[in-house]
């Protein structure tokens, strides 16, 4: 079974834009913020990789928007791991808007781990461990 | 002929993250600038679309990321019109770091046109002309 | 006695940047979070008011900065109305970081309140007495 | 004589909120691009201070709104060195809409320069030099 999490957020103001909805690209944070939260609940804080001179910097991300957001809406982001490779990492996100779960979005990042000069490494085996619990 | 448009553009520090890089949701604004400066490029302003009720929602957006740029670093956008339906519209954009044309990024955007209720409408004939003018 | 709520966020990896610490802007959009939030608290939705016609624009915006916030950092944000004028309105906030509620940043915003065709007006009886409880 | 720098900006959608103007902290991304362009109008890119483990982190930012910017709106950023202490810098910035010249914002930001360590050293003399020409 795959690791996964949700997340509540309301809409900022400063997220929206003169279409009165949410700007596209925000979404990418709220999928960051996802991940993130889906770490710390695996154990994983992420500043800890980075303390330890690990990053997993972004190298593909999409996202196909099928309604919008409007200031002060509650929304839910859902991510779960969807592929552990041995130094990729692929997360899945859908964001709805609360009450009713009306998908409004739904993409995907992939990650690569590098170290501190920036070369892919391989994940040390007690993160796999717990990034795929198998 | 595809209409296509380049636009220059410096790193902000707002830009950059902890990782020392831009941060990547960022190179979505940039695709949008491009994009916007392609429309004015082709007397197309897109306010004047707006005045009109018309709007063209972003419906999906990837990115694949090939190098980082840094705080100050000169950015070329490259901005291209790929694709033009009854309703919608496809934009490719790549990111290169100058000077030496290095490839950051590349993606695309599609786009719905939708009237003021948010129902898809077809492209009016001027605009459809400017966009595909073979 | 004033209105005044608080709310606890956490630091997201885009509000940061090459300094490796929280972009000073950020603070702002945070005093926006802490006021929607009073507002819904005191019963005053935002987005009401602006259903309504009404809107506040900020006329007036500074902050002090004591400390530097980090990624992931779980900071706390206190909102108070601190005056209240015929068409005017003065909220007063801090930022602190969680736990040991170390200050990093405290500031104001001035808003005025303005109808649609954004001409100044004086607050409505019923939203008056619930920014002024006394 | 005070150093003093102007450079134009478009607005970009991603700037703009719900009320179809400009979101009020978004000025103070603009004061910093307008305080990077002096820094580097006077021989002094800022990337080379972080190079040699120097930092001016903002200690205070002020802004006065005059007048609203919407999406595409030219506008243009001026920015003057209005004082040098031994360790602090203040950077006064006005923000016009073009053409016209209507005054949308002014303010200030006030920085302090500090070594890698975080603590306050005074200006390096060929920095102050060009800081305070006279």
């Amino acid at each position: 079974m795959r690791p996964e999490h949700e997340i509540k957020l309301r809409v900022r103001y400063e997220e929206t834009d003169t279409m009165q909805v949410v700007y596209y690209a925000k979404y990418f944070v709220w999928f960051e913020v996802g991940r993130m939260e889906l770490f710390r609940n695996l154990g994983l804080e992420y500043r800890r990789w980075e303390e330890r001179g690990l990053r997993i910097p972004v190298v593909e991300a999409k996202a196909t928007y099928h309604a919008s957001a409007k200031f002060d809406d509650e929304i839910l982001v859902k991510t779960r791991i969807a592929k552990v490779g041995n130094t990729s990492l692929r997360f899945e996100n859908e964001v709805y808007r609360l009450p009713g779960k009306t998908l409004l979005c739904d993409g995907y990042t992939i990650h690569v781990l590098v170290n501190s000069r920036g070369k892919p490494v391989e994940f040390p085996r007690e993160i796999a461990k717990k990034l795929s619990p198998s």
